[in-house]
């Protein structure tokens, strides 16, 4: 049994709490179970070298742990000096990810900073940041009067194959012990963003590829309903 | 007239809520007006190469924010590859100031680690960091069982000049115009534990010390009781 | 029509070479069209400190690209004082791919460093990496006399969508102007270890999906083929 | 009994050598006993970011020590590619204490380095860093033929207590034993510009930082006296 | 005897490769017995800030080695986050020597990077890479149409006192055990460019010094010949 | 004609000051005309890992300039994170070069860490470091009881063609425009420990060297009589 008797195909419980600070132009606190990350988005006219100013905008994201954050502390990367590997990985999805939602050629000059700090990690982090951020892009777009550069939601989710069978949403007991570990992002209306699939201990089949995909798409169709219904609370 | 009505001896309202995230053995979140920072204490079983692990234990601070804790969002010192001077100077104050609250010869062995991370940013991080990881330190002996390593409360508050008066509990907007900017840590019912005052812009005399000093003490005391309250309560 | 007609199930020719450098046990020159990468296999009698040397050995890799490889030229991460973002996700997906390939609990105590040095690049980096080095860390273990641990070959290519076709073994061309990219990494007889799917410029369908692991798995029996072909040469 | 039959309120010998070396604009050496701090000041025609070259100049310092200046040798922090937090948080303080003899806006344009490297380290080194160097940035005005700008001297001391009693400027033994340790900065007839104390095993009272600010005072008023013969004396 | 029956005054044998990878405009594959380097020459249409753009060019240089170029592993610079110290000093050698055959006033506003990477390191890599990336510079400069700003060849050797005798290109086991230990830089027809000697275990004589010198200068002529005969072979 | 009158083959005032601070077990303050260099030995009982303890010690030597020692400001190595490849060139020639003047078999786990800092540079910065420092080495041994380590003076000057003359310990304005510089070092009574020689502006011949090193010889001599006659002087 799972967990919080938990169904093999049923997420944790998620929650999306928006303006959760309130000095950044988007601010959510999502929760999915006991991981809980701060998203915040922050928008400045001004973008990378790379970027032509007069034709686009930007997006960029950056990833990061409190130290408390996990049972065993997780050591500071700004007192170590570096990013961790890990990391860096993480922060080149939740970016890549999020760069879809937005038409960038509607925000020409503007950079959007996606910044998210984990306050709890019980896996699931990266996939998370992604749906929560996905919100505080569409508030921090909203803030400078740019929504309609919004281009729909992107959220994510992990499934994963644990003692051969296919699950949905693992947390850390599950991740840690998984044959399987899958995440998966998706554009709604429009398909896959992302897909990466890590065989931890075990190859993985066509038919459990299509089984995970196919828990993963049920789980990030609610994922959607959840990011609509935040934003279409009405804020003070 | 101060922000909020308030009078020149007068603190912003200030809560601790203790639990604040589950894995770190003490993990307190402390509000001073808008300032909002996490704080957790972590206990590991080993210490570093200056301490003799038979005779005494030892405690350490980080200090950091998050990059959209601020109004202009702040680089994420991770990704720079550096802590900021300013950082250092903190974290090395809450450490200094923290290791006054325990008797460090009563837990040999032991390093208790205090992170402490804003989530919101306006004014009196470095005050409200070791006023709250105080607390936080408690509930990591307690969690041990090593409680009678507890020595006292120590807090700490800001003070300053500011258009020729003296005001207790700085904002940011205070903060940013003081000509006196004063950072004061007490220990209860013994005294000061350090006093860093800095003219930022005009040199201040003995008696605007005294004034100051004075308000320091009283909002002090009033910390000392909402500690001990917080620490009163039952958790679960 | 693709460059050097290739059809969009056909991949560039491929050859790999066998001790391209005599001082690293096992050492290979893989390349793929005009994509070249020199893997070698270092084994050394240590561990790393979260491998019990009792019980298991280890493996990892790295991955750079000499400055000159690259059309334009690319900053030597040495001289810059750190690894890319780009080169850290590389790296870590080639150990991830490569430890599947070696049972390690009969190597314990030992420790196979796989370096893959990118000499031209022409896309498709990561994928040549994997296969290449594969056979190299096969003459590593048969170095020291432990083949008995090679469990099996891994093997990876590049997948895409690019101008709404699917398109086996991208070029840089393609690679650059693809709708969806996809690194496909398999082991022989059992199976996926790693699928990384990114929408560069659309989502993709789970139509696309099948087509794209179809031509990838494809490929990959034909890298077995070559790989198998590569070990069984008579060496001196 | 203190080293050299000082009385608790009496400072060590201080000498203040100019043109030290000959090729900064201002070099001084200050001795304050066994303390000697090389203190030079180089003014160059460019001000950082974010001080408008309009209207204002800037000033920033440096610290470091030799190897050797220490009686267990210290690290050479350029080897160790970082410097300590010690060593950023009192360059902080020398930076800062110099702001305010220095009236900037009458140096537009212009950034006074003030750079102070200690010889030798018998405790202090920090405010004989400020006196020395308070000399040498008059030196480096007056190359300038902007003598104007010169506010006024700052010089610095500590003062701690000892055994539970105040003294006046610590050396290293007494630094080392101290209960509380502070550093006072002042402006010639202005009042504090800093005062760092800190209880290094004692908290202290509101009496004790009473007298030890008078020590300090009466000790910096001497340390004034000493600047002004310095720069009183014809140079060639 | 030494390795290959070599007498004392004679070189490994010498290759020079030219286009050994194709997409630097000089790439060249030197092989001295087996130290082998890729030297690549890049032409970039900007200088450095030192440079006037309008009266002069640049040519910088950089070395590396791949992890497996030695017999034991050398550790990856790239993932150390810094260059060694070797690295440095033969890197700066390198960029030394070559700005002697480009007369950089005739390239006003372009830089030549050249970028020397060790495939197999057995002594004499620095060397080597001087005399190989010669032949690249020549053809990076042919490919931007300013041959005329090629000044000449600039070759380089080793030379060593190995058991009391002097010997020409030492081998690494000749380098290990060598007394003296010397690399000579030529000019063609004109001279030294650069003499680094160092007495490793034996101070060395002038009669030495004489008979050396003696050696490298007869080698270097005939690596001048055979960076003649390279660049005279027609390219594709 | 040269500054100070100097004829072509006469060295400027030079003076050896022995005990210049009081820390560190060897301290000297060398001159060479405006060239001044602290250079400290200090002695402790640990050796690096590549050192067998039983069997030998170890010497190791780190280079640095303060700021304000350069007519231009130099940037602090510190501040700015890391070392510049000149500094790490000249740490290695002072290091090998004083390995020659101990019989490091005879301190076995002892490490001698001589540190240059450089208080005023008018050139010939290194070869003054390399002659002081084998006195304060000679005083380290001495401190510790093991003279009979000590196995000769050894001995630097630099020497090079400037209007094509040969000159003797170039000073700055000689050293920017010289276009052959060249340091030599030698051990008394046994010849060369290292000659680096480069044509800065023009190759040089063998007669040029055959002047150069003719000179640099002659001016050693001199420095081995004023080493000698300060270590001879009784220090209190």
């Amino acid at each position: 049994m799972r967990a919080g008797d938990r169904a093999n195909d049923q997420m944790r419980p998620i929650s999306i709490q928006r303006n959760y600070t309130s000095f950044a132009s988007g601010s959510v606190l999502i929760s999915v179970g006991n991981t809980k990350v701060v998203c915040t988005a922050t928008l400045e006219e001004r973008v990378p070298q790379h970027v032509n100013a007069e034709q686009s905008g930007w997006l960029t994201a950056e990833y990061g742990m409190l130290p408390g954050a996990t049972f065993i502390r997780n050591d500071r990367e700004a007192a170590q000096g570096k990013q961790k590997g890990r990391t860096i990985e993480i922060q080149r999805l939740i970016g890549r990810s999020l760069r879809c939602c937005v038409d960038l050629t509607k925000i020409p000059g503007w950079t959007i900073l996606v910044d998210c700090d984990v306050l709890m990690a019980d896996a699931g982090t990266r996939t998370a940041s992604i749906t929560g951020s996905c919100v505080a892009v569409y508030d921090g777009l909203k803030y400078i009067g740019k929504l309609e550069a919004f281009a729909g939601m992107v959220a994510a989710i992990s499934v994963g194959m644990v003692e051969n069978e296919p699950r949905l949403d693992l947390d850390y007991t599950e991740d840690s012990s998984a044959e399987t570990d899958m995440n998966v992002v998706m554009f709604e209306d429009r398909g896959f963003v992302e897909i990466q699939g890590t065989a931890e201990k075990k190859p993985f089949s066509n038919e459990d590829l299509s089984v995970l995909l196919e828990y993963a798409s049920r789980g990030i169709e609610d994922l959607f309903a959840i990011q609509h219904e935040a934003v279409a609370k009405i804020q003070n």
